[in-house]
């Protein structure tokens, strides 16, 4: 159950450099040593198993002995979600969307939402760890934060959810996703939507929806919606 | 949207005596005067309505004006886990596991386990504070360590699954639940289970499952988990 490097194949050789974190952490956290074997996953549905051909610290190179790919997944879930106001909760809600297999996450700013920025580098790389401690062969898309309208009339996927606790009128998520559909879920801040952006949502093909009668906290939202399109999917 | 306090009625009375920890956080905290509504949750189905009569900030004495009784769930989920390691990550797994509405959760102390121990007092906090902030009107009962072996051979639930990737043979979540009957689920510690400890769970009336083709951390393998009882169920 050892954990897998991220790297990129070099073209035309059967070779991958890893960067210089990855390397550090190969050879002097992990103490590897040239011939040890190693798994790389290169976040496009790879997984490859690799012989330590130089084991610089700074610049460890591998040669590829085994090859797997593994099909994405036919549908995806995108989720754009109103980031948490803490740091920890931000970062762990990262964390699980990787390792529930979401496809792409993008940041909004809804009217209540209290944090306003995200540093997006910082996020990618928890996702990158998040991607190979779950042997997550696909890298997900992470898109900086953008406003709740403009998301809302870019919405590409042809399933749209809002998960909300606004008005009574919602279906119990299990009764409104179908399944074999790109899906897009968006998930409100702390506080909730307001009642005028729920409705944005409704007039743009949106199916207000809910998660049961608890009052979820928005990283919890996020995970209950995806468990709920891999379970409906059989993902 | 603010958060409810936790309290006891008082036998044959109107009246809520509020413990110190939550007196100081009402008055202190959050500075409540006499004639300020609040609402209380007693972790028995009870959402009460209620003013504050007395703002002593050690002993704050509230009188009920409104009760509601939320019905308990049909069905219940138990959750016996192997408990992580990190002490942020069990942290997070409890108020997770209440915001989700598990009804009870066991440790279980696995072949693998890394943390033998856990400060149940402490954890029974967090999940009280989770239970007010997901307005979950029923406490969660927490039971101490438990040796896995024990565990196994006293389980009650008509329904029990093992989601665990020792081996192949796994019905994926969706397809293994029924709907409409008592569920225990046990996850795992880091490491997962060995393969004797899978087998004398299937020897005992547990179904093996798969959560996906991803490698789930524990907490993640146990929200999951819940979301899928609660997706089949309409919870």
């Amino acid at each position: 159950m050892s954990i897998p490097f991220y790297g990129l194949k070099e073209k035309d050789l059967n070779l991958i450099y890893l960067s210089s974190i990855e390397s550090m952490h190969c050879i002097k956290v992990l103490r590897h040593k040239i011939g040890d074997k190693i798994k790389v996953l290169d976040g496009m549905g790879h997984i490859y198993e690799c012989e330590i051909l130089d084991d610089n610290y700074n610049s460890c190179t591998v040669k590829i002995i085994k090859s797997d790919f593994i099909e994405k997944n036919k549908f995806n879930i995108h989720i754009a979600v109103a980031p948490p106001k803490s740091t920890d909760r931000l970062d762990w809600l990262v964390e699980k969307i990787v390792e529930m297999g979401a496809y792409k996450l993008t940041f909004i700013k809804t009217r209540r939402s209290i944090r306003k920025k995200v540093k997006i580098e910082r996020l990618k790389k928890i996702a990158i760890s998040s991607m190979k401690q779950s042997f997550n062969p696909y890298k997900i898309i992470i898109e900086d934060m953008i406003a709740y309208k403009d998301f809302i009339l870019g919405v590409k996927e042809k399933q749209c959810v809002i998960p909300h606790i606004v008005d009574k009128k919602r279906l119990f998520i299990s009764k409104a996703l179908e399944s074999d559909v790109n899906t897009c879920a968006i998930i409100g801040p702390e506080g909730d939507f307001t009642v005028d952006e729920v409705n944005l949502a409704v007039d743009n093909n949106f199916k207000t929806v809910s998660l049961g009668n608890r009052r979820l906290r928005t990283e919890t939202a996020v995970i209950s919606t995806i468990g709920a399109f891999n379970f409906i999917n059989g993902f």
